[in-house]
């Protein structure tokens, strides 16, 4: 008999069904014994009232998988309304062991080291499980968005043969007898391929060998990057951002609702023009609220990130907020400066809940440019950066991006304060396995 | 002035448009110039016939980016029937240097090393470009195959404590201090998730550190990774990666059908059916056709393969056989055996076009069997597989999977024999840059 899952109960109800999944649950009453089942769909409830079937079902231990022929019946008191009676019970593995922590319980009783050391046990919990469906619902809300925009997605290679980006962080591996280094980002190459297709988006792990003992940092994480070509200057790259970030907000409402609702989560507003403030006037408006002169700060500090999510939301109803113009001084070396206002930059951040989510902005263009800022932040060698110069050198538009963490993006959405909480199998300074 | 694309014009026909990309081609006649102007849509003929524009566009070499307005006129001589008149061009950078090859030719006269060393130039040639445009449709209708199909995607760690599959062929890095491994595919991770999700998908970079020089290896690709539970056995299996392939063949369709053309590709036939065979009765076919005895042979050569592959056009019209029943002997430890038939297991391959493209097939799900085969392949700690044999002890559903490379399947779609040539930027032996 073909399986149906628990969420087509009710299109069979009297009919005799198969259901398989998981032993969630058992409850051995008196007269009666109870077993809810999961599965993908989420839980049902089978009612044994036959001494055979109860005994058979006290050999199966939570986590068992089992299989279940059984009546769809009318029940108001059950779940959903329904139950499956007059079951048949098999087994399709040997009984589970018992897992270090109960499963069952409406939330996860466990200190973070147990659940992410037994993560591939934890991972069950529906709540825990709900995570990382709303993580699937955004990315697919992510690359729709750039779809439906004329991005292509690329694949650029976690392999480099230099470091480029930020010298020290990087980790350094034997390849072939050679010295080379997992990608810090996507950056370069998806400067480089602006130049192919215009618009390109990646969906991919970076490496970061920051040694960060914090509940922010990972020392790899699942990036979402985009970069765009023949843009006036920054404000297009606000404008992408801000309509990629609606769409994975819709990507999780259409997909993942329910999930959102178990993790009893409060959807953020995002209103449909992007709120943007100029760094230099978050540095003023933080000043004259605080009391404490800060305008002379080359970047935001955390404080100033929450003051202004916290601005953001009060005067402006916006859980996000883009700040444009950071210090030149204090971007990337290919960040576009301002031209009509000396020092400042057309970078951007995205703060989210008083966070920064998102950083990106125009980038340089010129090869001359490139050559400029390299040699004015002591790069003398530019062999390191010979692809992404022949890029700029053959003819590149005007063009910027952004790129953001999976990760951080579900822990701000979420409102987890660990993101190792909605990281599948962390890597940090600590951990490397499961 | 909003830019348009060049696909775009027919819609502007007698009105002024602003076109932006690069100079793909210049042709100084007598009496007129063209200038071909390429951008992400394809080309479109802009006609100068006044002195000065003819001079400000003999300083724009081929690849610099610029900006055109002028007007959209009928010109049944030209491509697409239209053509922009009085034009005013503006360069947006720099003049472009020459690069090594000319863009503009139909076909890029350089050699395999020569293209791959200025990548970020040549992958801007029309039908380099197209490959990667094959590939991103080809990812998309994987995703919506397996999204229809309920299938959640997940991304897993690249970095690993310990290197489990096959450890010879794996990159060593140095993880703050100890050592660890780039993961040579989702393996593990995807089973342990089928636990959790019970269908899952991921696409992502795996590292192999073969030494092989050859037309069909590289050191890290793009792994097209699926993993299903509550099967009945591979057959469940092939259905699904059989489902997969003609979703992904509809994408290629769908989305990219004039960059198929371009190519002078011949899209696949995929029989609504797939079209499975024994391991041996290929070998006993291989036999009789050859009068060579090859029916105690291990696994399948590459000449085998390349039989079965016409076989299976010439007699069923189908450019994809599925293989079953792979000895399990040469198969990974995780490989379920064939209950029925000893020594014979629920291992598949996919052979497309003569070449092994997928493997996969149903897995064993009971902690006992693994700690035996683990055992009986002389693996005697345990503790690198502590996560992942977690997940069996707390009770998995019989279970299966395949994966295969991005890069593999656009070679054998194109007929395209240096797996290189369908690559961004390939790493291999000798290969990091760019």
């Amino acid at each position: 008999m073909q399986r149906i899952l628990s969420a087509q109960l009710s299109a069979h109800l009297g009919r005799t069904v198969r259901l398989s999944g998981w032993v969630h649950r058992r409850r051995m009453l008196k007269s009666v014994a109870f077993l809810i089942l999961r599965d993908a769909a989420g839980l049902a409830q089978i009612v044994v009232d036959d001494e055979a079937t109860r005994l058979r079902l006290a050999e199966l231990p939570e986590e068992t998988t089992v299989s279940v022929v059984g009546t769809v019946t009318a029940q108001p008191a059950a779940p959903g309304g329904l139950e499956v009676t007059a079951p048949v019970i098999e087994a399709l593995t040997d009984p589970a062991e018992p897992a270090p922590f109960d499963l069952y319980r409406p939330d996860l009783r466990a200190s973070l080291p147990t659940i992410l050391d037994h993560a591939p046990a934890a991972l069950r919990h529906p709540k825990l499980a709900a995570v990382h469906r709303v993580g699937a619902a955004a990315v697919a809300g992510f690359r729709r968005t750039l779809d439906r925009m004329s991005f292509v997605e690329v694949h650029t290679p976690k392999i480099v043969g230099t470091a480029t980006e930020s010298g020290a962080n990087v980790f350094r591996l034997d390849y072939f007898g050679r010295p080379a280094y997992l990608a810090q980002s996507p950056q370069l190459y998806k400067q480089i391929m602006v130049g192919v297709f215009e618009r390109v988006y990646e969906v991919g792990p970076v490496f970061r060998a920051e040694p960060s003992d914090t509940a922010r940092h990972l020392a790899t994480y699942t990036s979402l990057d985009a970069e765009l070509g023949f843009i006036d200057d920054h404000r297009d790259v606000v404008a992408a951002c801000h309509a990629t970030v609606a769409g994975m907000l819709d990507g999780v409402r259409a997909l993942a609702t329910p999930s959102v609702e178990l993790l009893g989560a409060t959807m953020p507003v995002l209103p449909a023009q992007p709120l943007v403030v100029h760094f230099a006037d978050v540095l003023e408006m933080v000043s004259r609220a605080t009391g404490q002169d800060v305008t002379g700060e080359p970047d935001l500090a955390p404080a100033h990130e929450r003051w202004i999510g916290d601005w953001g939301r009060r005067e402006h109803g916006s859980d996000f907020v883009f700040v444009e113009g950071y210090p030149t001084a204090h971007r990337a070396f290919y960040t576009h400066p301002d031209p009509d206002r000396p020092g400042y930059s057309r970078a951007i951040d995205l703060i989210f809940r008083g966070t920064e989510l998102v950083s990106g902005g125009q980038r340089l263009h010129r090869h001359r440019d490139y050559v400029r800022v390299l040699a004015e932040r002591g790069e003398t060698d530019l062999s390191p950066y010979a692809g992404y110069l022949d890029a700029m050198r053959y003819g590149m538009p005007p063009h910027g991006g952004f790129a953001f963490g999976l990760e951080r993006f579900l822990a701000r959405l979420l409102e987890v304060p660990n993101i190792r909480e909605v990281t599948l199998f962390p890597r940090d300074l600590h951990r490397l396995a499961p």
